[in-house]
């Protein structure tokens, strides 16, 4: 899930002093537009330790008019609030309407740090979870903007961040220093292990809690000044969205739904950017990869046949990219009895009746076999989300609806692999332009092929909110460097390959 | 829950036989208008055994047009199932635009079922039955309607049937006797229990799954005209009013939002009309017991100071039915530091920017200490609902939201008690009479009073939907007979020892 926020994206002083301007002047017009549409607006800074809330709040307090926002940290519970009902203490702290309040984690604190250190676990967390989504649905119910932010920092990142402070807390006072350690025993004893924790308690708090009404956005937190300017532009998109629908349905209408996350600030890569399509391999290895990969590959089909495990593999990828060929690969190497590759296509009328997900709940395999999808439920934030078939509330709200329907596949005990392959603009153009020259492969490229280039932009976007917001530990995506299709195989078999492995170990 | 259908409502052939025509043209015009507009419609029937599933799967067979309409019993699960997560078999034969779904039980027979017999417990009950609400919600986003009854049973109606099917059943097939055993076989061993469990399971189920967008509909089935024409009823009404909600939004609306439950069939007593107006207390019985409850009472707030559990005691009635003057003799007991009493008016202009619960959660009590509210969050379902101020969706939704903010509360160790304080329209209009004629309560009568006489019959339907839907088992609603005074503060004080007693027993 954390993919799309481990890019190593900065920002320089110069970029961020030419940007900040125009921000500021954007985010203070939303504010003052939220306050005279009446909205309540939650700001809820969540992340890892010395991720650098306390300075992002710093930084909005800067930008934003201060008059009726308020800050709350929630780090220190008072008997009044251990008296009563757990979520009593933000209920009494949410903003009226027009007004904002910036939550450190609010009421995130529980789950994240419970979940981490290991107090709050299995089916606690789980209802927890569940609480706060019933809250903020209650909220936007109501007409109340939640915007949820998670700070991501590398463990690499964190120790660097934690060893500065702690030279700096030489100098400070001691109830600083007292404070500090409260919160943090646990990460200073044993840092790698509570990062760990604490990566897998957020995967899991993220999945369960990013709705299309408040969807969370993961923030790269390395570099300050891309972190707070990320932060900025996602925060007033997400309020200028607001707004705007207020415009068009009235207040009445239903649940705001905020925009996605910005491009980053700057020249930054992207996700995709960081794939690395240099790597090549020679037709001599490659025949021998591919043998030995086939080989196993077969073994393990039958292993899971004979385990009653069932897979499902997901191939989505840029036109031309070879996905077909790879997907061949696959089922060249499984018994014919196994697999089953489904070419997902425009939806029959049966299926354009039905949701939406209807169509490859049917397709699910039995226990044993697999399911390979040539395109997938993964359409709708794709090709419709970019073409404009699906409205946003409803591509939006497809993320969760996609996570829950792969968590039941993965309760049941489906191995689930999720493969984009990228190849660069230039290469796409070289593969269409062959397509064009060679007859018998003529059939492969088509006007609307050519369209969706013109949109590649559009489609990057989509195609890395989709990873981050659909990537998780059980369900993962594998970026496959596909500019030369052996590689890809390769990657493609190696990747199911330590899939199956892992499922029959455990 | 339940109380609310255990009136022992009855219909005779007659009255059935000329309420049936009618029924019939408004069920096939829905059903036609519903299939113009491509909306899906799930039926889901549950209910306790032998409650008439089957007989209403035959009726609605006979009164809608069968043509796009499917019926699903699930009870025996195939290889294809088990080997698949166990919400395939239900998402395969989800209705396409335009169809009807008829499902037993549907989604809720496994958390049902396993609740009852004690397979499934605690929290993968509670996960089982946020899948449900996961996938209702889904469906409903993208325009299904889904309608679900519980048909309900005493268990005194359940073992006479029960009782009359054995001796059918000597004259069934064998094979016939063996499908029913293989589902009654834990229900003929211990009926009582099988009963109780049953009871409890499906009121958490209803509670955790009776939202807004599909609600749960309560059907009295004790009398199977009754039963049939309530439900049939029902059913119109919630496919006629997401007609007109599409009517009005478009296709591209949100969710469509069911109806309540119409007035039952027939000339059958309501819920208020079940409670027993005719008990009297000589002024010399009543000091005595006054006195003796009260002495309990104080000893008992102070032991629950003591225990650190809190109290909390919702006060609703009809206007002029002596809310004040019991709640006078509740605090009467109590010991000043441990009781406060909040008066609920007009919200506040901060109240009014806020959440519609925001002041009530402002106002719960620390551990140890007792809150009355005269007057409280059942505003919303009575008073706005009644006089127009909330949207129905709004209202709609807030059962959910109350019950939840009350499970918090009940979770976090509170007692809570609610009372409907309950007098007949005579008794109502000689109280409002002497008040006008009396100089010292004058104040007491306004216009508004007169106006809201003027809805009893609104006011009654309200009020029985709001028993209906947040009447649980930890925060039960009591019907108090009111007509006189003195018992109803006898029965208050009754009710405050008994819960507050067990409470401190557990």
């Amino acid at each position: 899930m954390f993919e799309a926020v481990e890019l190593g994206r900065e920002l320089d002083k110069a970029d961020f002093k030419a940007a900040e301007p125009a921000l500021r002047t954007r985010l203070l017009q939303a504010q003052w537009a939220l306050q005279r549409e009446g909205v309540p607006l939650v700001i809820i800074l969540a992340g890892a330790e010395a991720a650098g809330r306390a300075k992002v709040a710093d930084r909005l307090d800067k930008w934003l008019d201060t008059r009726g926002m308020t800050t709350a940290a929630f780090w220190d519970e008072t008997d009044e609030e251990r008296q009563r009902p757990a979520h009593w203490r933000f209920w009494r702290r949410l903003p009226g309407r027009g007004e904002i309040a910036l939550f450190f984690d609010g009421w995130y604190r529980r789950p994240l740090q419970g979940g981490t250190l290991g107090e709050l676990e299995g089916a606690d967390l789980e209802r927890a979870l569940h609480r706060n989504a019933d809250l903020e649905r209650t909220l936007a119910a109501e007409g109340t903007l939640v915007v949820k932010f998670w700070l991501h920092l590398t463990a690499e990142q964190q120790s660097r961040r934690l060893a500065k402070r702690r030279k700096k807390e030489q100098k400070a006072s001691q109830a600083a220093r007292r404070a500090r350690r409260h919160a943090a025993t646990a990460l200073e004893a044993e840092p790698e292990a509570h990062y760990a924790a604490l990566r897998e308690t957020a995967e899991q708090t993220i999945r369960a809690t990013d709705t299309g009404e408040s969807p969370w956005y993961l923030i790269e937190a390395g570099d300050g000044r891309h972190r707070d300017l990320t932060l900025g532009q996602t925060l007033a998109a997400a309020m200028e969205s607001t707004i705007e629908a207020r415009a068009e349905q009235g207040a009445a209408g239903p649940a705001p739904v905020p925009h996605p996350a910005p491009e980053p600030a700057g020249k930054a890569p992207s996700l995709l950017d960081s794939v690395d399509l240099g790597e090549r391999l020679a037709e001599a290895d490659y025949r021998e990869q591919l043998k030995a990969r086939q080989r196993e590959l077969h073994e393990l089909a039958w292993a899971a046949w004979d385990a009653g495990r069932s897979l499902v593999a997901v191939f989505e990828g840029w036109d031309a990219a070879g996905k077909g060929s790879a997907i061949r690969r696959v089922i060249a190497a499984m018994d014919a009895r196994l697999h089953r590759v489904i070419s997902v296509a425009a939806p029959t009328d049966e299926e354009a009746a039905h949701h939406h997900l209807w169509r490859f709940w049917r397709q699910i395999p039995r226990d044993g076999y697999a399911t390979l999808y040539d395109r997938s439920w993964y359409g709708r934030v794709l090709v419709e989300r970019v073409e404009g078939f699906a409205a946003e509330a409803d591509w939006r709200r497809a993320y969760a609806e996609i996570n829950r329907f792969e968590e039941q596949l993965v309760e049941h005990g489906t191995v689930v692999a999720k493969f984009w392959l990228h190849i660069s603009d230039e290469e796409q153009l070289r593969r269409f332009r062959e397509r064009e020259e060679t007859p018998w492969k003529q059939h492969k490229i088509t006007d609307e092929d050519w369209r969706n280039r013109e949109r590649r932009d559009d489609y990057r976007r989509a195609v890395e909110e989709m990873v981050a917001r659909t990537s998780t530990r059980e369900a993962p995506w594998t970026l496959i460097p596909a500019e030369d299709k052996k590689v890809a195989r390769i990657r493609v078999l190696d990747t199911l390959i330590q899939a199956l492995k892992q499922a029959l170990a455990d």
